[in-house]
C-alpha cells in the first residue's frame, strides 16, 4: 500500500466511469458495479487480469495449475452472478522465455476446468509482453442474474464454507512453511473451485451475491454498498477452519482479522432472509441486513464500523 | 522477428486451441479463428491487449487520444463481423507513475468513440503492472454476422481506403520526419476510425470480411485460409496513397512490399462477386478468387505465391 492508492482505486475508477459513462443501451441490464454485466437477452460478461508476481507465483504454480486456477477465479464472477459458463476468451500476453511446451500446459489447465463445466475456448489474443500476465473474459447465461443490490433489512448474510483458506495456503507456499499440515489450504489456493453448480440451488432462496474474492470485509462492503444498506458481521459466527486456527496461532494473527482481509477464496457470500431445510451445500450464517449504511462488526455483543479493509486489486 | 515468434506464432496457438478444445456449447456459432466470435443469438465479442512500447508510444500518444486509438481498435473486430457496439470491458493495467488525471484522461478519449457509436463502459478491472497496458473486451451484435470463411472463387478482393496510412503515420511520429507533409497518415495512425457505419451497406453484398490489422498480405492470408481457396492479389489494383507514395519514396522502400506488410490501417477486406453501383463508401478491387489455396500477387502480369510477410501481433 502506498499513498498512489489510496487516492484511488478500484472504486475511484468506478466513480469515474458511472459518472462519465450514461447508460446508452436499453439492452444491457447491468453494467459496472457488480461481478459482471448482464444483457437483457440473459448473457453475463465478466473479464479478470493476472499478472506474474501479483496474482500468481511460478516458483510453486505449474502453468498447468495456473491455466486451472485463472480460469476458476474469473468462472467465480458467473457464479456470484448465479450464471452458468459458456465460453471463455483468453488473452495472452507472453514473455520471450515461455515457449509452446508451457503454453500447451497452460491450456491443459484450461481444458480440465472448462470439460468439467462444458465450456468452449471461443476467442482471444496473443501480444509479447515485458511481464507474464493473462486477461480472461468469461461468458455465461442466466435468466434470473443474482445481484449485489438485491440486500434488504431483516435478511441474513451468508457464506458458503470457511475462509481465509486460500490466502493461508498462499503464505505457507509462499513462506515454504510445512506443506503437510496446511493440505485443505494449499489445494485452496491453488485449485480454487468457482461456486457454478452450488448457485444454482443457492439462487432460489438468495436475495443478493457476491464472490469473496478481495476479503470478507471489501466484498461485504461493496454488497452493502450496491443495495444501500448497513452489514453488521457476527464474529463469533465466522468459521474458523482447523488450517486457518493454526496459521494464525503459529504467526500471532487474529484469526477474525485475518479472514477480514484474506481474498481469494471465491465463495459465495449472501443475502438471504433463511435458508431452506434441506440445502446441499455448507453454508454459514455469519451476518445480518439492517437498515442504514456502513459496515460493523460484532464482537461480545459489542457493535463497531470497520472499515473495508481487504485485499483491493490496486496493492 | 526471431526464432522464438516463427516456432509460434499466433497461429500455432490457435491450431493449439482447436485441437484442445472441441466446440461443446451450441449457443456458439463462431469460435476461434474469425475476429470475433459469434453467439446464435447474435451477441459478438472480441477481446484485444495494447501494451505501451509494443502498440503504443506515450511520445506521441496523450492519454485520450491513446484511449480513442484503442477502443477504435477494439471495435474494429465488430466492423470486420458486420456488428454494431453494444458496450465494452476495459481492463486496466497501470503503472505506479499513471495518476487519477491520466486515467481521466484515458477515459475522455473512450468517452469521445463509446459515444459516436452509443456503447456503454459495462465492466472491467484495474490492477498494477510492472508495464502500462489495457484490455479491451467489446461486446456487439447482428443478426447476419460476416465470417471470414464465406470467400467463394469466382468472387473479388476489395478494400475500404487506402493502405499503409497509418503505418506510414506511426514510422513519421516516431522519426521525427516533418509532420505537416504527413497530416493524414498521422491522423490515421492517431485515430484509426473502426468501418462501423460503412459495413451496414457493404455487408449487403459482402461474401466474406477481415479488417486490416495485421497488414494485407496476413489479413488476406487468414481470409484464405478460413475459406479454403487461393487469393491473387493484382499489385497494379492497389491504391497508393500520395502520403504512402512520398515516404517509401524517401525512404527507398516499394510501395507494393510496405502496404503488404503494414497493418493497423483497420479497413475492411472483404470479397463479393461485384459492388452495387450506389456504394456509398470508397472500395476498391484489389484481387480475386480462385479455386485452390496460398496466397498469390500479380505483378506485370506475372502471378508468383507470396508469404504472409505482414506484422503478426508476435514480434
Amino acid at each position: 500500500m502506498n499513498s498512489w492508492d489510496k487516492k484511488f482505486g478500484e472504486l475511484a475508477i468506478i466513480k469515474l466511469i458511472r459518472q462519465k459513462f450514461p447508460k446508452r443501451r436499453k439492452e444491457i441490464l447491468k453494467g459496472i458495479g457488480d461481478d459482471a454485466m448482464v444483457f437483457r437477452n440473459g448473457i453475463v460478461v465478466s473479464t479478470d487480469s493476472f499478472f506474474e508476481k501479483i496474482h500468481f507465483d511460478l516458483n510453486y504454480f505449474s502453468m498447468s495449475t495456473l491455466g486451472y486456477h485463472c480460469m476458476a477465479a474469473s468462472l467465480s464472477d458467473l457464479a456470484a452472478m448465479g450464471a452458468s459458463p459458456l465460453c471463455a476468451l483468453v488473452s495472452l500476453h507472453l514473455t520471450k522465455n515461455i515457449d509452446i511446451k508451457k503454453i500447451g500446459e497452460l491450456y491443459s489447465g484450461f481444458e480440465k476446468i472448462t470439460k468439467k463445466y462444458r465450456m468452449d475456448i471461443a476467442g482471444g489474443d496473443v501480444v509479447t509482453s515485458p511481464s507474464f500476465a493473462m486477461t480472461i473474459t468469461v461468458i455465461g447465461h442466466t435468466k434470473n442474474p443474482l445481484m449485489r443490490s438485491g440486500a434488504k433489512p431483516g435478511q441474513a448474510l451468508f457464506v458458503t464454507n470457511f475462509l481465509g483458506l486460500a490466502e493461508v495456503g498462499r503464505r505457507v507456499l509462499k513462506m515454504n512453511f510445512p506443506k503437510k499440515e496446511y493440505p485443505e489450504a494449499i489445494h485452496k489456493h491453488l485449485f480454487p473451485e468457482p461456486r457454478i453448480f452450488p448457485v444454482q440451488s443457492i439462487k432460489k432462496f438468495a436475495t443478493s451475491c457476491i464472490d469473496t474474492s478481495d476479503g470478507l470485509s471489501t466484498d461485504a462492503n461493496h454488497l452493502g454498498e450496491e443495495s444501500r444498506v448497513k452489514i453488521v458481521i457476527d464474529a463469533e459466527h465466522i468459521p474458523i477452519h482447523p488450517e486457518v486456527g493454526r496459521f494464525c496461532s503459529i504467526k500471532n494473527i487474529e484469526p477474525l482479522q485475518f479472514i477480514l482481509s484474506s481474498g481469494e477464496d471465491f465463495e459465495l457470500l449472501f443475502t438471504a432472509y433463511k435458508l431452506p431445510k434441506n440445502k446441499r451445500t455448507k453454508i454459514f450464517r455469519i451476518g445480518r441486513i439492517m437498515k442504514g449504511r456502513g459496515l460493523y462488526i460484532s464482537v461480545r455483543g459489542k457493535i463497531r464500523r470497520i472499515k473495508p479493509t481487504g485485499y483491493e486489486h490496486i496493492v
